[in-house]
């Protein structure tokens, strides 16, 4: 059986993280699943999901490391092109990927104690995201 | 339900970036699903599978982002062992990842308007390329 | 159906890369599995799981070009703040990944012959790992 559901997220704009962890539980628990596989995915191409533990420190070391492979203000030819200044956003959403599959065991997420699963916003501006959730069970 | 098949994609090597949005649209039409998740898996370890806004600026940013990561030029141990000049390429598949969920609700990909699946061809020669399409229905 | 498993691995603190492929091999043996989705996750937060060739030269390889991206001697907030020593490890982890899914198809990963399923170990002493192996089948 299959349920697709859409959860909504308003970010602050780049480099903001935002924990989906209690949202994703709270569909869990209304659509009462047991052994599953939950499966996000975030719509649109300048932001992207993952897992960490989610606390102010690392919140501010993962832009510092990204600048290391797609610095704000490097040439891109996608700003060139479209006379946007999101270049950076594009690549960085691409190498953390759009999707996450987390498999879910006696209604729980099978997540760590320190791990909670994010979404990284890379755009340059506040956004209103969609994230597909979608649940598997037997 | 589960249904494998497999797209065959020839590419041009290195740097090579190719749209398989309208393959996979191919796959799920003459399938006839609606609500199910569709993961997708490159065959290979120097190739990826990611999203991404698939535009010409773009396709030149990525390799240049990447070779902040793996340069082409940097000694790979890789290289001096098996003689060979793809570490770089092995480097960029891991970290960029082979694998791909895509939840697909009422018969169409939950992508955003400007976010393709693409595959990413990292090896340096030209390669004919297999991805695997698996869809699970309810 | 859905079968969720779990397989332990000790590694040897950073830069350890484990192959997973034969005890994931074995799992998809004992469940008995023909047409199938595998889904790994590793639960916490300073590892990560993709393919890669599994052969010395990478497993030396993959370090020198994560050090790149998150040097382990560059200043980390994660690390003012907790007084630890890992932070470089967090931001590597989120980078690769927690999550891999690849289809299975006659009993069989869809792997390439030279492309194993790996968990990274990046953090800095030897930790007991436990990855989630959940099977989906028809």
């Amino acid at each position: 059986m299959i349920r697709t559901s859409r959860i909504r997220v308003a970010t602050n704009g780049q480099d903001d993280m935002v924990d989906l962890t209690p949202k994703i539980e709270q569909v869990l628990r209304s659509e009462g699943v047991s052994e599953a596989l939950m499966t996000a995915f975030v719509v649109g191409s300048t932001a992207a999901l993952s897992t960490i533990e989610y606390e102010p420190g690392l919140q501010r070391d993962m832009p510092v490391a990204l600048e290391r492979v797609a610095p704000v203000d490097a040439v891109y030819e996608h700003e060139e092109k479209w006379h946007d200044d999101n270049g950076h956003s594009h690549i960085r959403a691409s190498l953390v990927g759009p999707s996450l599959s987390v498999p879910v065991s006696g209604g729980r997420l099978t997540l760590g104690e320190w791990q909670q699963i994010v979404l990284l916003e890379f755009d340059t501006r506040p956004r209103e995201r969609q994230v597909v959730i979608q649940l598997i069970d037997g």
